[in-house]
């Protein structure tokens, strides 16, 4: 499986630190990961990465990860704390570390209370002010390299498998909950016989299912899963999603469980000509709003607007969901390099929902979908 | 399986308002979860759970969730905004909503950044003085109610389902992947067979592998996945987790492949031991700190400090780790309900380590083990 190359990674952290001449503390695990491709499980010990104005880099770790990073990961220099909460509060001892300080950036001023934890600012350990780095990492992460666009794209495969799979269990009598771990559980086994791909947990790997769209239940946007046996005529909406070394697509089908009558047919066609107007609109220069309003146009000329549920889109990458949104309060401009789910749905309440999400990357000259699946009613009508 | 009833989430709440009287808002998910019970997927789109100082209590919801939480939730009152971020931001939505205060309390100011997320603080938006109530809502948190711990004691018995499966399925040759997947497949299907549990994903349900502590890997105390195969002789520390509507239970084993030698036979009886000062030292009126000093004692006295490396436990419920900690920093006095792990470890980087994690929750006159599974060396080696 590919993976960020580590002189990509020394390079975004020297364009951070143009942005932080005084130095930066990373205390957010995804920041973290996105500037170092450390993989640690996040939890209410602190872990930072630090680059001081003066003196080496360090990352810091609680004791007992110590031996681990050294292992495997490839700082110069490590430093711990013994314990949280600790007779010494691990916040003091970073403050130690940093010393006498007058500004320093951060992403955030002091770790985030992730599971439980609390403790004093940066700012109070070290009596520096603390300028916020957040806004312009974000800005960092919108725009993809061409070695990130390659870990989504080959997640956006192992989606297409799943999804392969979750199209060929799927039928009337077996339950949401049935097809579902049967895919995990072999789309995640090939993916583990061909290399490694960033796990925490060992069976991290893909997720397939419907998450409850199902029958009726599929016209509600974003349902949850109740164990659903699958009945014939039921439409649905698939979810998939296969990170590879913490990089994500998502790819998602509307489909129906025998042959669709014309209502089904008519919704449909609206799904996949929505989809190709968003595909069409989004283009390096138009902002994020232009192409929720060319969607919101369509549906308006199709008198489509009882159906409308959700934006567009959203941002993808490290996370599953992110800034910028293809919405009409969004008013970023699309540069080449960002990557957006495509996904306009139609609902009703009566007979159901249908929404195809691919996800896409922009280029100098439009899109590239890196999420290949037919996207026509043939191919996603299931058999009785 | 059990759920807490709606009478206890009435009275949580009752109780919450006793400490917020101008009303007040809760936009963190667990929290909504603790106080409502609501089941819903978290992302950019602000949820949020609000009792006004006048008028009806409401929850606010993106509008595609309306439908959905009318079906699916028991709230008189339902209100709720187009898009995210669209062309009103929904805090503008919301502050409309609560029209002109001039004092609320709320769990953050605001809904914190989740996937994407960002927007004002509800502070801006109503102008209102905003009186912090995070503290208070985990001092509730803190202590379980009768229910709760039997949601936590049913997560208990389906670790130790799992646990079971994982131990049968470990062995020389296969992977922690493929050991895992099966588990997680088998176990989650059991729960489902049985009933409703609590799912966003159609998959999710029951977790147990061993990730990446495995061989001399199992000196860390927190590893991560490598899909490693297992091998004789490797010391093993497993971990099992089977949330049951939201609550959770702890329950992981310190495990040998093979016969053990004297020096495994050595780790392992100290690792039993410590764990019975830890038992034996939680009840009421302790603090947390005494608790991991005792253990601390009896590595001191027994000259294993070069091989300790992690506290004694930590809370748990509705998140997987919560405050309070066993930790010689907390000075928390232990109340009955408070629900724990328990959990001190032996670690030697050469030969490996060993750790049992179970939860507890404290007594009137000390406490009841929720994972009843066996601790002994005999029952927790695999055959070659």
């Amino acid at each position: 499986m590919p993976r960020i190359p580590s002189d990509e990674l020394a390079q975004r952290r020297e364009r951070l630190r143009e942005h932080a001449p005084d130095g930066y503390v990373l205390f957010e695990p995804d920041a973290i990961r996105y500037f170092t491709d450390f993989w640690f499980l996040s939890n209410e010990r602190p872990i930072a990465y630090v680059e001081p104005a003066d003196g080496d880099a360090f990352v810091f770790v609680p004791e007992f990860e110590v031996e681990r990073t050294r292992s495997e990961a490839a700082f110069p220099r490590i430093e711990s704390y013994p314990e949280y909460p600790g007779v010494e509060h691990p916040m003091l001892v970073l403050g130690r570390l940093l010393g006498s300080i007058d500004r320093i950036a951060a992403d955030s001023d002091g770790y985030p209370g992730i599971l439980g934890y609390s403790g004093p600012p940066l700012s109070a350990v070290t009596g520096a002010d603390v300028r916020p780095l957040a806004g312009q990492i974000d800005a960092f992460m919108r725009v993809k390299s061409a070695a990130e666009v390659e870990l989504i794209r080959e997640s956006g495969r192992w989606c297409a498998y799943a999804h392969r799979l979750l199209q060929d269990y799927t039928c009337v009598g077996v339950s949401e909950g049935e097809v579902s771990l049967r895919v995990a559980h072999e789309a995640t086994q090939a993916m583990l016989r061909l290399g490694e791909f960033g796990q925490l947990g060992s069976a991290d790997g893909v997720k397939a299912g419907y998450r409850g769209q199902i029958g009726t239940r599929s016209s509600w946007a974003h349902a949850i899963a109740h164990g659903i046996v699958f009945e014939p005529g039921d439409l649905l909406v698939s979810e998939t999603g296969a990170p590879v070394w913490g990089y994500n697509a998502e790819l998602e089908r509307g489909m129906v469980i025998g042959e669709p009558d014309d209502r089904v047919k008519w919704m449909f066609e609206h799904v996949v000509a929505a989809q190709q107007v968003a595909f069409d609109a989004l283009q390096p220069g138009v902002t994020c709003a232009d192409v929720d309003r060319a969607v919101m146009r369509y549906f308006e000329e199709n008198d489509l607007m009882p159906y409308w549920r959700q934006h567009t889109g959203h941002g993808i990458g490290l996370r599953n969901h992110e800034a910028p949104f293809l919405d009409v309060g969004d008013s970023t401009v699309v540069e080449p390099g960002m990557v957006f789910t495509v996904e306009p749905g139609v609902y009703d309440a009566e007979l159901g929902g249908l929404r195809h999400s691919d996800t896409v990357v922009v280029t100098d000259g439009g899109i590239e979908v890196l999420t290949e699946y037919p996207r026509d009613l043939e191919s996603l009508t299931l058999p009785l």
